[in-house]
């Protein structure tokens, strides 16, 4: 929800849109298979999948063979869906592939208010992030390029992001957001990541 | 070379060591055979690689299909084997490892000497990389953890690094540092990198 309603706003504003994806030893492929269907039907430009095989890392329900947890996290706790350093991981490749590119702005659907727990979805990390970047290539020291980290959904509710993304077109049943679908792609309905959405568009419709 | 002597220096300071290698379609894989000899044989607590393709970024001698040059590189250019963003991935996943392992320390062989060229093997860049993990994961977030970014080579000379590792009783022949060795593992002996281990020798044995 919150990748391809960033992508249908970028496109609003006129980018040519890369989208990527990443294989990463989540535990499922739907979610790649909805991404290509959403790039693809917005109109990005190219769409590439990353393999990044982070289950050696381990230490998340995401990645490793524990159990994603139904019934929500308790306010003010960091989720056991939290990857070790998974945002930090996505925009380096993000930026290699940018600079690469020659794209100076890299979007990302972090958003602080719902998932307020993550450390890497707030906008201190997100400026940290993009100084580093600024340092860190040759397209950049040599002046050639600058990088920002553009982030349009940090700061909005679930509703708004569904609410702004219907006014752009998208059709949110092309996304997924389960930790945890059925084989045929069927939300499981109460993992963390079910919960917020549903809760999403209660509000939005409300 | 680099690696191998970063990682005898951290052992001789009495680090846990846990080496990280990465198999990110580089044209061989005797580097990662290598790497796994070196860090047997200096007693590492750990080995990990860590699969990420970078093909489908692109953008490097090193992952594409072009040619390593041959000759060296002219002085104030970055080499064509620079690789978009490596060391911001390379360290986003030491990063999401350290988090995991309740490790504080990253240490890097980046050195600003014989590779001036590359931009994120900077005393600037490596910092703000620290600062910006320290904003990252939950564990410097909750104030469990302070990630440092240690980089011993930073500014030693190739014949440094190795006398170095001499006196830590590194034995250099386990190292590879070709970009194009023959299929038994035989260096070239003409691009950058065997160029600039030779040159090292030389000094070092001068």
């Amino acid at each position: 929800m919150d990748s391809s309603t960033t992508l249908a706003m970028a496109m609003k504003e006129g980018y040519l849109c890369y989208a990527l994806s990443f294989d990463y030893g989540q535990r499922h492929a739907r979610e790649l298979e909805a991404a290509a269907r959403v790039a693809r039907t917005l109109g990005a430009t190219g769409h590439l999948v990353v393999s990044v095989d982070m289950r050696g890392i381990g230490g998340s329900a995401l990645t490793d063979d524990i159990n994603v947890p139904s019934g929500g996290t308790p306010e003010g706790e960091i989720p056991v869906t939290y990857v070790p350093a998974r945002n930090t991981i996505f925009l380096s490749l993000a930026l290699g592939w940018a600079e690469v590119l020659g794209a100076e702005d890299i979007f990302i659907g972090a958003n602080a208010v719902d998932y307020s727990g993550y450390p890497d979805c707030r906008p201190e990390y997100l400026k940290a992030f993009e100084d580093m970047a600024n340092l860190a290539t040759k397209a950049s020291v040599q002046g050639e390029m600058k990088f920002r980290v553009r982030a349009p959904l940090l700061k909005m509710t679930k509703a708004e992001i569904i609410r702004t993304g219907r006014k752009l077109g998208l059709d949110y049943d092309l996304t997924l957001s389960c930790y945890n679908p059925s084989e045929d792609g069927t939300p499981c309905g109460v993992c963390d990541s079910c919960i917020i959405r549903e809760r999403g568009f209660k509000e939005a419709d409300g």
